[in-house]
């Protein structure tokens, strides 16, 4: 038996689809929605259509954005000489709010995860060497998350750099400022103790 | 600096404004919308748009529904002369889900809580009222939740019924079935306790 009305079992479908709503929270806030004001409900709406539709990649560095071109890329000021390879456009946002960074990035969209079937052609990597056979590039910094799929798309994408001379990268991995060392885990503390630095 | 563009802005605005959504799951949430199909986003938005406009409230009971009255206060199946008092819809699926109830239901959409300035005529007691006056009820049942606004709430009505001489219950509160004494708050082992039955 339907417990609830048919748009709003359907709401809740459409929400509990979102990543990290459970079926409880999708609830919470179907009937939220269901309790707003129309204008708010009818704006809620139109930003998720507006956000599909006019939202895009930039032609460069395929972060996501509203112009041909995103405002980094479109810069005079950052170095293109430098090339900052990113799991995507949250990832970019990270980097950009730290505000030293100077060069400009190159959003891959994803990771390569063999589990689930995603390539090297499913996300932005041909992009990627497109760029460096075309711009004078002199280093690559590879910026994916420290997971399986971040470092193995890292490897792959290094790779290929490689035998074409350009200088490539990798983030530092180890243990995050303020942290305390008893509550890292121990593949952090290993990688911490191996990109140890003389003082 | 806006990091973002603003289509993707405005969208975390719109979804982090949802209860339980912080900004990090909004920004979660926008960008696999972004990453979505056009015609997944588009389904979403017109859920949403779909379920604002043609759910409402049945005429009797006040719960969320898409007809005119709904399908349990339709129902020849249902025992009119007793009425359920709960907080919201959430609340009468809950006890639908148990199945045992034969009752019908009232909807308060909300509880009384003051320190929000919601009062007495911002839920649907008056419409309870008009129900008690209308209809042959020989029981109310208040099944608000046991929150301070609940509590409150399910006093002001039981006062207000009282002197029509309609018998008034209130679902019992204790110790949840399966929980362990060692986990449950002073309030509730006080309630179980003084709720005591003689076996």
């Amino acid at each position: 038996m339907e417990y609830y009305s048919k748009q709003i079992s359907d709401l809740i479908g459409e929400l509990s689809s979102l990543p990290g709503i459970g079926v409880k929270s999708a609830q919470r806030m179907a009937f939220h929605i269901l309790h707003m004001p129309k204008d708010r409900a009818k704006s809620l709406a139109e930003a998720i259509l507006s956000a599909r539709e006019n939202v895009q990649f930039c032609k460069e560095c395929f972060t996501l954005t509203d112009r041909e071109i995103c405002p980094i890329c479109a810069s005079k000021k950052r170095n293109k000489k430098v090339i900052m390879v990113v799991e995507d456009t949250r990832d970019l946002v990270a980097y950009e709010k730290v505000g030293k960074y100077e060069g400009v990035y190159h959003v891959l969209n994803g990771t390569m995860n063999p589990m689930q079937g995603i390539g090297p052609n499913d996300i932005k990597i041909k992009e990627l060497f497109e760029r460096l056979s075309k711009e004078d590039v002199e280093e690559v910094i590879i910026a994916t998350n420290s997971t399986t799929e971040g470092e193995a798309t890292a490897m792959y994408i290094t790779k290929l750099i490689k035998p074409s001379g350009i200088k490539v990268s990798r983030i530092a991995s180890g243990v995050p400022v303020g942290g305390d060392l008893e509550c890292i885990d121990e593949v952090t503390l290993l990688r911490a103790l191996e990109g140890r630095q003389e003082l």
